[in-house]
């Protein structure tokens, strides 16, 4: 049997720590290709480039690894991926991260993480989000790379009910996982104001993240906070069908 | 009792003929005040801006109708409208659009002008995304006027069953509204490569949409082929609860 083909992206771009640990342990269970964003790209959602063209470059910046920096987001790294750089070859598994922060909870429609993830899923491929609860790029991967090798082999596996997993992890001491569901949650936000060099006014927009789903112990969140990696298996379908029928009234 | 507070946005910027369309229908149903971006911000997603700071500015773009630009996303433009511009007071419903062209199936995650409607819809603002099949910037939204003003009075009489809507509107021939789920489609990308005048090779997103739900009659796809608007009950809760069960073997 053939090595099954990996394709590693990410938010944080090329040099991210995260993304280095993700391939030490995606390398040792197939054949890795990287299409990274050739700068960061945090918060950019599922944004794609329609009205400017995209650079794709090869780089020599991971060892043994064939990689490309994408001047796009980190959905148009994915599409590239698939169609140029791995143009009919069958993609076995898309893993994005490891992200320097949480995208659980609500930051999943934020994440340029989850969105490349998801932007693989929408292809049939399996994918899987991987977030750190630690901002820095100091950061210690060394204790989630196991469980990130156990949940790729049971993607890789075939059986796992899903196509797209949000994965979180916490930075230390970790319990094991837990099977969740995503959190109901927000930021609640506090633009800071300020005046720049010129003397215009301007807004940076910061926020705390607030849990509406305190007390309950099904949640991402929750698990989190007990020690758990959160696994939460997504969809891109956003019918609400609970509102289906009272919405007919609209029909008449 | 006083009149309803309703917040318009857009991704296609203030000049755009479809949020003036919009305009005109919710100034008689209440007090509008316009945040939208200060340049065309389709296929943005869920992008918001955090590593630059962002400018709001008051402008006299619209007759008898506060409205400021924002440099930011469309999301962007929702936060500041709720957190800066209209701080303190309860804004009854958020419109986004008229879009220039479908948001439908699974543009939903593309598209900026949705992405605004579900960020009003997390802060727990009534949301309504409206779009037009129509790309020109020529379109006559007159046909659809009416059909906007009946679901932005239905949203405002509180009785949906849902925050927020995707509606859909075809150009001509409308023959009513159908309340529907959200096809199951996807884009088939096809990268156009060229070189630039530096003798640079690029890639430009283009692609063909792909109905995977032929056949079905409850989609807002064969909701639009048919003539109808389609109004989709859409929801941020991403978790695919169907896998839940089976995904608990990874736990162990």
């Amino acid at each position: 049997m053939s090595k099954p083909l990996i394709l590693v992206t990410n938010d944080d771009g090329m040099f991210a720590p995260g993304l280095r640990a993700l391939v030490e342990v995606v390398k040792e269970l197939g054949e890795v290709v990287v299409v990274a964003p050739d700068s960061p790209q945090s918060g950019m959602g599922h944004a794609i480039t329609i009205t400017e063209p995209i650079r794709l470059h090869r780089v020599k910046a991971l060892e043994d690894v064939e990689a490309y920096e994408c001047s796009g987001t980190p959905v148009d790294c994915v599409k590239l991926a698939r169609h140029v750089v791995l143009k009919d070859r069958r993609i076995d598994l898309c893993v994005s991260g490891i992200n320097h922060g949480s995208n659980a909870a609500i930051n999943i429609i934020y994440s340029g993480t989850m969105s490349a993830a998801m932007e693989a899923s929408l292809e049939g491929i399996k994918s899987i989000g991987f977030s750190s609860l630690d901002f820095s790029f100091k950061a210690d991967f060394a204790p989630q790379q196991p469980y990130v090798r156990k949940i790729c082999e049971y993607m890789l596996n075939g059986n796992s009910g899903s196509n797209l997993l949000n994965v979180n992890m916490p930075i230390t001491k970790i319990i094991g996982i837990k099977v969740c569901r995503q959190a109901e949650a927000r930021w609640v936000e506090e633009f800071q104001e300020g005046i720049d060099p010129r003397g215009q006014k301007y807004y940076w927009l910061t926020g705390r993240f607030e849990n509406q789903d305190d007390g309950n112990d099904d949640t991402d969140i929750s698990a989190l906070n007990a020690g758990y990696i959160s696994v939460v298996p997504s969809i891109h379908d956003l019918t609400d069908y609970s509102a289906l029928d009272e919405l007919r009234k609209l029909e008449q």
